[in-house]
């Protein structure tokens, strides 16, 4: 199945210049949910991990149904004050503007093996943070996946010491 | 498998008073996620519907899983500004505070059947407000489904005439 014939590009959101790969039209097609998540699984058949984390929002899309088809558990990465209880906080550089992200110090066991899910790689500081947090936790990133890769913004550059994998490239 | 073993409750959070029920212990647990998932599935599997909508951010949690495993399409409401082409917009009460939600106007076919879906219903606004935009979609409520349901707050008399599942209640 041709995935990006399901998605849509709109101009200028949020900010003018920018491309905005829109999921939704993909998602709300059940073919097109179902394939994505296949072909996620797909791009990490090789890795070896215990556990899936994805930041809030679109990174819950699909980290959870990965997780829950290879039958591991999923920890939800948050923005500030989301999470109820003691938390890791990282702060990051997006592709427009600047924000945090949090998770629970004991979301993660020592020495667990961490699979990172989004649905985008853009500049990879998102994804940056999120590995900082990991091995804050004393845990080894297995590797990353996204749908999506935008290749010009240079965010397998950033992470270059990571295996990182995408299913979709623009 | 007894779920609720898995979910642990936070006092004074986000506000004094309130017992938040943390989820992100069951999620990080195998078993935990992959149960909530199949408990949710049978909760809802005598009710006829073409997709699933649901919330930014949890209702993506559990919305997700469930429209992979049935092989339906997924549909996101967000919160303002997120969503990049035009919106139904709706004003709702939150069991702590007021806020607004989107969702795009192309989402659903008119006469689609419609399961909504989050993790939590509490005293309904949430779910009322995504009714309204699905039934000026022009679409049919097929039912509602939750992991939790705080009996206490009165949300299942709110969406008394929808039907109405949860998993656990509190």
């Amino acid at each position: 199945m041709d995935l990006k014939s399901l998605i849509r590009t709109i101009p200028d959101f949020p900010e003018e210049g920018i491309l905005f790969r829109d999921i939704t039209t993909l998602l709300k097609e059940p073919e097109g949910l179902y394939e994505a998540v296949e072909q996620l699984r797909d791009s990490v058949k090789d890795l070896s991990y215990d556990v899936i984390v994805g930041p809030e929002s679109r990174g819950f899309i699909f980290g959870v149904p990965l997780a829950y088809a290879e039958h591991k558990g999923f920890v939800p990465v948050r923005k500030p004050g989301k999470l109820p209880a003691a938390v890791y906080s990282q702060e990051y550089a997006l592709e427009y503007g600047v924000s945090r992200l949090e998770m629970h110090q004991d979301a993660l066991k020592p020495g667990q093996k961490v699979l990172i899910v989004d649905d985008l790689l853009a500049t990879g500081g998102t994804a940056q943070a999120i590995a900082t947090m990991v091995e804050k936790a004393g845990c080894q990133v297995a590797g990353f996946t996204f749908l999506i890769e935008l290749a010009d913004l240079g965010g397998r550059e950033k992470l270059k010491n990571y295996s990182v994998r995408s299913v979709l490239s623009y």
